[in-house]
């Protein structure tokens, strides 16, 4: 039996959002950047019920998710077939501060593409996961 | 020559977002639900200036960007070669009413996936528009 939306889309588990995300290599965070909404790819992992994102400590991303409450989205579509899959969470942004978690996970999979230094965590702790998929009978 | 910013990525100009957005086949509306931050994934043409997304009328998407200035992304990125694009546009988004309006639109491409009645046109008129690309040399 499959949860359809209004929409028509199947209604994913939490258990299927999460094992879709830690199989993506790429997510979107979304925050609000001086009073507008904005969304940055990234790289990510998946560290139990968190989403972890390697940045630089000066970038935009840093201050901007600060304390914030962000949505963060990944998916996967398959254009010729027309199915594919989005998982969205949403949940507090923060910045790791602590040198034992810092060494944690700085041991996860390197994940960052951009050049430059990325010695700074920001780590989305997911409170709500949604999921949506859309396939062809 | 190219302009990088500050994590290294080049800066795309606004004709290369456009033309790289014209051949986008999914991009991913955000904008604020219930004063939380919301992300969906949706099919979508290129119409000048203008992102024209189709939904139904009922929608959450619909009732959520009525008169919101929300944020538009699309990108594409080859995980082997960690290299990519991606595209964001900020502008206030607006439901269309026009009948005539509406017949032109109806007139582009087909380009909904979800099953339902898709009559329902919202169009953000793009402000801002930034772009970023990361290469390998």
């Amino acid at each position: 039996m499959h949860t359809l939306d209004s929409s028509g889309l199947r209604v994913l588990t939490r258990e299927e959002c999460l094992r879709l995300l830690s199989r993506a290599p790429i997510g979107r965070i979304v925050f609000t950047d001086r009073a507008l909404p904005a969304v940055q790819p990234v790289t990510f992992r998946l560290d139990g019920d968190s989403v972890v994102i390697r940045t630089s400590p000066g970038s935009k991303l840093a201050a901007a998710t600060r304390h914030a409450v962000v949505a963060f989205e990944a998916d996967d579509f398959d254009v010729e077939r027309r199915t594919g899959w989005s998982v969205t969470a949403v949940g507090r942004a923060r910045a790791v501060r602590d040198p034992d978690e810092i060494a944690r996970l700085s041991e996860l999979p390197p994940a960052a593409w951009a050049p430059g230094e990325r010695n700074h965590y920001i780590v989305v702790d997911m409170e709500q996961v949604t999921g949506r998929e859309i396939t062809r009978e």
